[in-house]
């Protein structure tokens, strides 16, 4: 648009010139007033901020980063400027991956992949980030331009396409192996993918990419009457994969499009999407910038205010080869482990010191420890709701007795059953 | 624009008629063009949606309502529609408020009212919301901007003003007593105000506000570390006012421009914000479409991932005086509230059916109920994080020995410090 201004200033200028009649020259001079006026207008636009090159912890107006920087100064982070170093794919840009990424980007991460096949439509509006000037632009477009202008400081590589097809998958592994962003990284091109997908198939694709590449990943969901939701974070052969404890359920249409078809449309709120959001990037940021405890598994139950936590181990019978082998590997590993975190604990037995965990209380207020209930696998239901149907036969059909190989599994199972009465009693 | 870009083509076309050199009228061609490309250009700006007269159930994209309609289906919300009917008050446009404010606004709530004195800074960006060109606007006009965008279906109303100023409280009064949207309304105009204020005097003065016109309202907060906040319901009378049993500590300096001026800044994170403007949305929907628990008390511990729940009855103590009266009404209208509590109990166990809460169960677990802690009051810390300085004097100090006045207030505690010691041995 600046161009086109310009172009036609000294257009109008020089038509000026050649012109001889006074009255003429009144005409132009009118053009040349409605054209300032124009140039004004456009001015009042979208006006993008520069590119910052260090992370400043200055506490001014203009530094998009005070607040962040902010929480090394409060001891909650080392060093938060770390955050530039990382790659993050989030896979499904809809209710809880378009807030994920606006967060992230907010935060200054360094690079994210972002995935979808969708396009915006007015039935999204319900949800935050999409916005109604943006219907009929595929998600992956509108959030690029989104993002872009509210930091320019983030590398976003965005790919719309479908990972349940083969054409699908294959692009998405290898963006997920690129390591042109991070070359000494070890493993893939990513230091994490969230699956933020709405749908049974899509969630096992990127199990599959995962477990393949050896790749951490969380996953989240909100349920379909949009009052509850999970997160989960999945490491390859140490906690279970996607495929080591299903779902016993699943909506009989498997995704959106389908259920849209039958007339039927699930239920989604702002609020539970924007709370799994939140829940999802304060995972990934203690995760990354390792401060807290990162949640294996947190629940959030919006009619209860309840959540719940547990930890899921592999399943020695996953289906799932590619878990099968990162399992293999885990166990071959462990002396390993055990003599390096051995190590780490003598170390830090000699420096340690008494320091509270949270120091501000702004209520000063003394609670108890929460309970954190460890659950393995899951119980079958006689009643199902209304639209689903079993996907897999129920855990008792699908185990068989306990032999050797399955003893660890289903002792923790008996355990954590006992546990649970103890708690119940 | 527009205006501007009409009335140049039409001025280009009679300049253009008045003149019988070629080359001169090739010249005005060119311009001609240049004016066409700019106005294509500045349609593709933003484009808004028409209002929509009804909220509709139908499922077609076009429908920017199916979704939250859908949860009269789920059996979640009787009758979503009569969220139109509802004003909301958000006082604080900062990191929870604004996206309050989104939130309510995707729901299709009828009316919001916006309260905010500050300007939009790029130190501001690390929070979800505002965006970067809108940098130097104020924050009610800012979010005005947005906010009209997303859903013209709600009314907005904004006010630029400091309401711990003589002028500015009177004028959050007044707007709070307006009765245009909704004459009929019992009380104040407005069904719930929302607190998203960042100091100890904004609190107080809203506190003041809803106890004078016996106003529900809920106050929400964030720590300096950015790693926990809280949400909280206040119903004048019943639960704890903000005075009833105020912090022990404060910041030193009381809002973010002293902290600002002395070099040090509050850190702030997207995902504790959303998280905390996610619960006190879902609180708000719950309480004005009446569906699941409304919670007093809702806390969260990042670091740990931990959701301390709790419920305050009002203080006899209190030192503000409109509490007081608040209270002595809601106790004169015990023997009433009683016998309607009664009745309506007898007549519900007439047609009471057992039916689940929560239907749908993805991962088919069963969890324990939560531990719901009760905690009257709050003890004395030695310890005090650095800038922080006690108040006021701690609760022994502040509450006489018991009396036959302040006994039901000591009474609770008590029990309840027993109930806390048995959880925690």
């Amino acid at each position: 648009m600046e161009v086109e201004l310009k172009e036609m200033q000294d257009d109008l200028e020089s038509l000026k010139q050649s012109l001889t009649d006074a009255s003429l020259r009144g005409s132009v001079d009118k053009l040349q007033l409605h054209l300032e006026r124009l140039t004004n207008l456009s001015k009042s636009g979208p006006v993008r901020r520069s590119k910052v090159k260090d992370m400043s912890a200055e506490v001014v107006d203009s530094n998009p980063y005070s607040r962040l920087m902010a929480l090394q100064r409060m001891g909650i982070v080392e060093n938060y400027e770390r955050i530039r170093e990382f790659s993050v794919a989030i896979v499904g840009i809809g209710g809880v991956g378009s807030v994920a990424a606006e967060m992230l980007t907010r935060c200054g991460i360094g690079r994210l992949l972002l995935y979808d096949y969708d396009k915006v439509e007015l039935a999204n509006m319900n949800r935050l980030f999409f916005r109604p000037e943006q219907v009929g632009m595929t998600k992956t477009d509108a959030a690029v331009q989104t993002l872009v202008d509210i930091n320019p400081d983030v590398v976003l590589e965005s790919y719309t396409l479908n990972i349940t097809t083969v054409q699908g998958f294959e692009t998405f592994m290898s963006s997920l192996r690129n390591k042109s962003f991070s070359p000494a990284k070890a493993g893939s091109g990513v230091d994490l993918v969230l699956s933020c997908v709405d749908n049974y198939e899509a969630r096992m694709a990127v199990n599959q990419a995962c477990n393949e590449l050896n790749q951490i990943w969380m996953e989240s969901g909100v349920s379909e009457d949009a009052v509850s939701g999970h997160i989960q974070l999945l490491i390859p052969g140490e906690i279970a994969c996607f495929a080591c404890a299903p779902p016993l359920v699943v909506a009989s249409g498997i995704d959106e499009r389908t259920l849209k078809r039958e007339g039927v449309c699930a239920a989604s709120l702002p609020t539970t999407m924007g709370v799994v959001a939140g829940l999802l990037v304060q995972n990934t940021l203690k995760f990354l910038l390792k401060f807290g405890h990162v949640s294996p598994y947190l629940g959030y139950n919006s009619l209860k205010d309840y959540f719940p936590t547990m930890e899921m181990r592999p399943n020695p019978q996953c289906s799932n080869v590619a878990c099968l082998e990162r399992q293999k590997e885990y166990i071959i590993a462990k002396p390993a482990r055990d003599a390096a975190a051995k190590a780490k604990m003598e170390a830090e037995a000699l420096t340690v010191e008494e320091i509270p965990l949270h120091a501000d209380n702004e209520w000063n207020i003394s609670v108890v420890d929460d309970v954190e209930i460890e659950i393995v696998g899951a119980t079958s239901s006689d009643t199902l709701p209304e639209g689903l149907v079993r996907e897999l036969p129920n855990a008792d059909e699908q185990h068989p007795p306990p032999t050797e190989s399955t003893a660890p599994f289903l002792d923790d199972l008996e355990d954590l059953k006992r546990q649970l009465e103890a708690l119940n009693s």
